[in-house]
């Protein structure tokens, strides 16, 4: 062991490496629910992309363990170590290294939160349009987990927003890929695969992203429905109208009331309507022109209404502001609610009711509560699950991924598989595909030292 | 050999088998210029995904080398098979089987041509958004190259609108990937890795490509510069108004000349104004409202006489049609007129003039003519090379490529590298990525029986 830490902080300097009581609390999980905390045998905070790549390499001749970490904030515990392993924190490796206005990207390290990059951002009438709930989140970990959010229904997915990386590779390598351009078809896409891969193939040092003009205008529709089905067949006839909407969003009568509760909004729904809705559907569009803004709201308000609608608000830019908040913290109320598990199951958008009938049944069956909302345009529903015995707990996540699954989805839309999931992820794809992406994964890292127990046991 | 034929034969029926002086010409070749046809051992026309698997384990077993082929229209000689190879062609498995009006997808296999998708689509009010310059291309070759296009700068490139395929292994599994939703973060994405690996790891049996609102309105602006410098600089700006561009092209002069020519086109650019032009931007736009539409025209014409165009032309339908279609059949000027090669190196797009700067040293260097136009948003830059020897042109593509990579960019936007450029991009690529491409291909294709000569020797 301290052969191995000497080793490190040979890497680092002494001061960047911390091993045993020197590790503080934070490093030893994410915001997975029901997961023990464990504390890593290092922490090594590198100042450099040639240090990240030499320390894969000393781990990688050594058999270290090493879990990467960005903030922490991941649902799935990918970022929580492993007991005998190194934990790469990326905090010092947080500048804006460009913001490059001629061809619309910026350049940023991994550890930068999207908040920082925002602020920086906004300063040049620009956007990063990736907008997962959790701001202090580092474009790093989005790249590990594919992060996703409320806006993808518009501008995609982490995948779809970063054009190039510079990686470490566990074989001790530093590789560029893709670069400051939207396409490129030479060779394999080495950015694509690394992202979503929850850094078990790769290290991202640098991150190239796209970014967007900034849309001046934002307004917002709420419409309570009877129920969810109500809402997923008003779902397509919003994408069909072709106005774009920024967001597209579910969320159930209980979540709207613990949320709204929780931030103590008033959205002016009155009681008799909000007795009688089980399913809000939340409708944000964006224009560069307030003009069209109006147009394009009044729009979404009448087809509502046609399509069933009790009611259709428009809220004015203070009270939506404070209702996607109070919707992107639906976690912390869930967490404070004593949820034991959040999943966010992706299925195709028009399955939701099957699917919820299914989330209903199990529920049920297993005696256990469940309740949520969801990216309604992508089809993928966050469910807070409670139910304090582990077994059972178990079963119902394997159940309700199985029923997911069934309907053409797949088991996380955003938050990954993560060492939460792997049994599961396992237990339920096709052994052809697992088998071609360890093959994939040992292309990567023949040692297997990048976050094992993650996709794999 | 007779064997191979009986297996093969006994796989997709013997009259789905060709071999010998029954297999046509066009089976030899694909679009690529002064490439030699080749024409392989065996054609198999497979009926359905299982046949496909079964071909590619036969093979794998009998170590046959397999090239897939589309429609043929490919630039880079990816489809062009191997001497002693079996040639798959997707010709019959050319279904549409589904259009979901709700999950906004449709699902087809991979011999559908991409305008009779288009037809299909339009009943529906939907559009697949991917319009490389040969519509007779299929989905599958659009797989195997990332196929762009035109209008990749509003809705991107192939990569970003599949959702999920179906692709036989060359092990001989079938395996389904992604799905009818946006997006997942399910374990590695297989689907990225596929798509532009042209035919080298796996073939597309099925594809699940997101579908849009067509809109009904188009608008045309074509402006003439000084030079390619100044359009350059436009383009930026065209960018960061929000008007969300569908087509950001350019044409130089003499390309323009020769595809108007071509196509007896009047544009209405009086004779002063075109001799002083050496490069032309196009502006496409589109939208759901015809008010709109006028006014972002009216905004991008405005716009672009601010920045330096000599004149601005709003076109007609009728000639703005015609003009996007002569440069769609550029590629067919260029072959006429004697062009012994296109590329089509990418580029950030603001260093389209360093870039061009270097193009003209090269081209008088080398006594060589090179003359183009290209997808100016995405630093998509397609040149036409006219040089008949042999170790000339292949030093000057050379220097053009590695003039784009010195830049940021990469070999080939949208046409990939195929048999015709895999020498230089083995030379001018890091070997670090090239290794680690190379395992890639070993996992999925341990027999290498996968397209051997296309990416690696
Ligand atoms: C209240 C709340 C709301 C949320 N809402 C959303 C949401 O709407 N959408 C959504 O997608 N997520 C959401 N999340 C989850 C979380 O914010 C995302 O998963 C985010 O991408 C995690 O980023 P991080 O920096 O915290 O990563 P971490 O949790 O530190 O790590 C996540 C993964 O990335 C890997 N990783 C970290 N750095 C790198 C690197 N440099 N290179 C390669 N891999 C790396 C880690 O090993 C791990 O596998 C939410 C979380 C919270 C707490
Ligand atoms: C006039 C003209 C204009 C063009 N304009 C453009 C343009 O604007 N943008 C652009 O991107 N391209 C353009 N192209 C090039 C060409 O149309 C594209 O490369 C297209 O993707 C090729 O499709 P195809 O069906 O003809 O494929 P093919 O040429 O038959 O094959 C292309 C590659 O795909 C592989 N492949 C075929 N089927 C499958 C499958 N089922 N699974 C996996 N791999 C498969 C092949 O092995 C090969 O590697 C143009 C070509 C012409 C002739």
């Amino acid at each position: 062991m301290a052969d191995i830490a000497a080793e490190l902080s040979g890497i680092v300097g002494a001061e960047y490496l911390l091993a045993g009581d020197a590790i503080g609390e934070d490093y030893a999980h994410d915001e997975a629910l029901s997961s023990e905390p464990v504390k890593p045998a290092f922490v090594a905070r590198p100042g450099n992309a040639q240090q990240v790549a030499q320390l894969l390499k000393a781990a990688s001749e050594l058999g270290v363990p090493v879990t990467a970490r960005g903030s922490g904030s991941g649902m799935s515990g990918a970022a929580r170590p492993r007991e005998n392993g190194l934990l790469i924190s990326f905090e010092r490796m947080s500048a804006i290294l460009e913001i490059d206005t001629e061809n619309h990207v910026a350049v940023v390290q991994p550890g930068v939160s999207l908040e920082d990059l925002d602020a920086e951002l906004a300063k040049h009438g620009l956007v990063y349009p990736v907008y997962p709930g959790e701001l202090s989140a580092s474009v790093g970990g989005n790249v590990g987990t594919n992060a996703g959010g409320m806006r993808a229904i518009k501008y995609g997915v982490t995948r779809n927003n970063v054009l190039g990386l510079e990686a470490a590779l566990p074989t001790g390598e530093l590789i560029r890929t893709g670069g400051k351009f939207v396409k490129t078809s030479t060779g394999y896409d080495l950015t694509q695969l690394i992202i979503g891969s929850e850094g078990t193939l790769a290290l991202a040092t640098e991150a190239i992203l796209k970014v967007q003009p900034r849309m001046p205008h934002q307004g917002t529709v709420l419409a309570p429905f009877v129920d969810l089905d109500e809402v997923a067949r008003a779902v397509p006839k919003v994408v069909s109208s072709g106005v774009g909407p920024l967001i597209l969003e579910y969320i159930d009568g209980l979540t709207m009331g613990a949320i709204t509760y929780r931030a103590q909004l008033q959205l002016g729904v009155p009681d008799e309507v909000r007795e009688k809705s089980h399913a809000y559907l939340v409708v944000q569009l964006e224009s560069r022109s307030a003009d069209r803004l109006e147009e394009d709201v009044a729009e979404v308000g009448e087809l509502l209404a046609g399509l069933g609608a009790m009611d259709v608000y428009v809220l004015d830019g203070s009270a939506a502001n404070k209702l996607i908040d109070a919707r992107e913290k639906a976690f912390w109320a869930a967490k404070e609610a004593g949820a034991d598990d959040i999943i966010d199951t992706v299925i195709p958008r028009a399955s939701l009711p099957q699917f919820m009938e299914r989330v209903r049944a199990i529920a049920q069956e297993n005696n256990t509560f469940v309740i949520g909302c969801g990216h309604a345009g992508d089809g993928n529903v966050h469910l807070a699950v409670l139910q304090k015995d582990h077994e059972v707990r178990d079963r119902v996540l394997h159940d309700l991924f199985e029923a997911g699954i069934n309907l053409g989805g797949a088991i996380s839309g955003e938050h990954g598989i993560g060492r939460k999931h792997t049994e599961r992820f396992l237990a339920l794809t096709d052994p052809a595909k697992v088998d071609l992406m360890r093959r994939i994964k040992t292309a990567f890292d023949p040692a297997g030292i990048l976050n094992p127990g993650v996709l794999f046991d």
